[in-house]
């Protein structure tokens, strides 16, 4: 199914612009059917949620930059909706809108397990992360990380000859950390660099939760090797349960902090593994959270079967939100709405800045600008 | 209940006699109701047992000579079925025969844990194990142990001011290791030695596992702390599930052999464990195998109620059995006999040197010397 050039540069343009964020993106999308009418309804939605000012719309030349710059460097920007987007990733919830590849992404489709942990691994946790990538490698699985120090560089190290996938917070011209430079190169060449950011982009810390969620969402499990408590490589293994996948953990001393969030996992009902065998057992096993591939829904353009929704359940869904972060279906119950109407309220209020979402699908209101 | 004084001292020659392990002593006693009886029974049973020479049958003197040598230290012994003889010691399948006590082993009735762990354990492994013993004596709990070097020693010391209690493969008046010979004077003092085999017996290594089955067997629970595979700790933690206890592992590093048996126990479905407070909240857990504590079946002595295993079931029998260790069950299937009749044919058997029993219940035939 290839998409039009014209719904692929609105699509780009609708992902990059102001407050369409993954979810309004999806939301969006699935009430017009297209995202050049979602643009052109933008200003209108906005205004109705509440925004005093004109919303920032990506212009068309922007987006053209944007595609040509990645092009330019060998790359592939692919919009939710185009062929060749991992399906994978088509159906998580949502999906990332856009994502620019640069190398061959067609693996990350097949069996594909992460393995992340922590920046200040130590050398056995690198030595752990280094043999178990080698041999799931050996067995054909795909390695994806986050291209940082310690644990994920030692993953794609020793996954590159039998294929190995980066997610970068950054864009793919942002050489990120800059120790990892020349094997940045190297997995472009011989693996695959993905990001979701527009190149020129600096990795921030706002970008590694995005990040954390893609390397998850491109995998069938995640390996969780060395993890301080509260570190990124939780949020990703939060993320790989949202996203239904496996989580696995490998444990280390109660007396290394580095071991402490690994041991957490495991104390929460992570299965417990010590080499890529045992990944491979756990995977295969009946009683595992096995993630089952859905079919991925479909992002073909179609035409706007547009519903309103009527001041009276849009005064409704206001009175339930408030600023304490409350999960969508209790919002539905209290202001008595169907799941369409709130999706459309709760999109105008995030087009005018209003809102924010949590994880756990909860949503809470901003204070007014 | 008290043991009148000829019964404890025909129960201690019991104990004492040829081939008289502790199932075979638990079946004389179910067998003859006392042991005055069972003892008058043994050269008979052991002829029939396939014996060619006469039973060595622990003399009058000797016991009563073990009995003042443990008093003259200051110690007690208990024979099964006596007043003081620990409950959850008594509820074992089968229970030790006779036990000796340096102390007050009242504690071990109570909430008691078992620390198990490397001789060679790494300073970690030891920190780990002071720590969890302090924290678990502080909440009233009694620490088992079986004090060997390395992670015995580190648990004992830690819990000698709030309950500790030392299982010893040898005698109670066998200094072993030579290292903690004050240890072992300041847990006599404080807390309780304990020991199935008489003063004067060196410990080898063919009474570890004993030893063992009674750390397990005086706890609620049992936290293997390092533990390679193939090691004491890891018997120690199949006696536990064997009895009903909780095992609860603390991890490593899987580069670390230290950690490679606990870390086998956890992805065998061991709670992972990394402190006391782990351990209370395990303890807690509805989904646990938490230990019920059974009632004691009653070890009165009574008047014999033998029934007659008739030549034909015993020919059966005899023609199941053979040099692969074999469940009773299949036997009893096999042969089509009583778990009575069956259990007085095991006993003969094992009296005159023919049977080895398995763990789990299984048996086989020894080739007649």
């Amino acid at each position: 199914m290839a998409l039009p050039p014209a719904e692929r540069l609105a699509r780009l343009r609708l992902a990059r612009s102001e407050n369409v964020g993954p979810a309004t993106f999806r939301d969006l999308l699935d009430h017009f059917g297209n995202a050049r009418d979602a643009l052109d309804a933008l200003p209108e939605l906005a205004a109705r949620g509440g925004s005093k000012r004109r919303l920032k719309i990506a212009h068309p030349a922007d987006a053209e930059a944007e595609i040509t710059a990645i092009e330019k460097m060998g790359g592939k920007l692919l919009v939710l909706g185009s062929e060749h987007f991992p399906e994978r990733l088509a159906t998580l919830d949502p999906p990332p809108p856009v994502i620019s590849v640069l190398g061959d992404i067609s693996k990350a489709n097949g069996k594909s397990i992460a393995l992340v942990g922590s920046r200040n691994a130590s050398a056995a946790g690198r030595r752990i992360a280094g043999e178990m990538a080698e041999a799931l490698g050996a067995e054909g699985f795909t390695v994806v990380s986050g291209l940082a120090r310690g644990i994920d560089t030692a993953a794609h190290r020793a996954s590159l000859a039998t294929g190995t996938v980066a997610v970068l917070a950054g864009g793919l011209d942002i050489v990120y950390p800059e120790e990892n430079r020349d094997l940045q190169k190297l997995i472009a060449e011989r693996g695959a660099l993905v990001s979701e950011m527009p190149p020129g982009t600096s990795p921030q810390a706002r970008h590694f939760p995005r990040r954390n969620r893609l390397i998850s969402g491109l995998s069938l499990a995640v390996v969780v090797i060395e993890a301080a408590l509260r570190s990124g490589s939780l949020i990703t293994a939060r993320f790989a349960l949202e996203q239904g996948r496996d989580v696995f953990a490998v444990p280390g001393s109660p007396l290394d902090p580095r071991a402490q969030g690994a041991n957490k996992l495991i104390k929460d009902g992570a299965p417990l593994v010590e080499n890529a065998a045992d990944v491979i057992a756990a995977l295969d096993t009946p009683l595992g959270h096995r993630f089952r591939e859905p079919e991925p829904p479909s992002y073909a353009p179609r035409a706007a079967s547009r519903s309103e929704t009527d001041q009276d359940s849009r005064a409704r869904i206001l009175a339930a939100l408030g600023p304490t972060p409350t999960p969508a279906d209790d919002i539905i119950r209290e202001a008595g709405v169907s799941v369409p109407e709130l999706r459309a309220v709760l999109l105008e209020l995030e087009l005018a800045g209003r809102l924010h979402r949590d994880p756990g699908d909860r949503v809470s209101l901003l204070p007014e600008a």
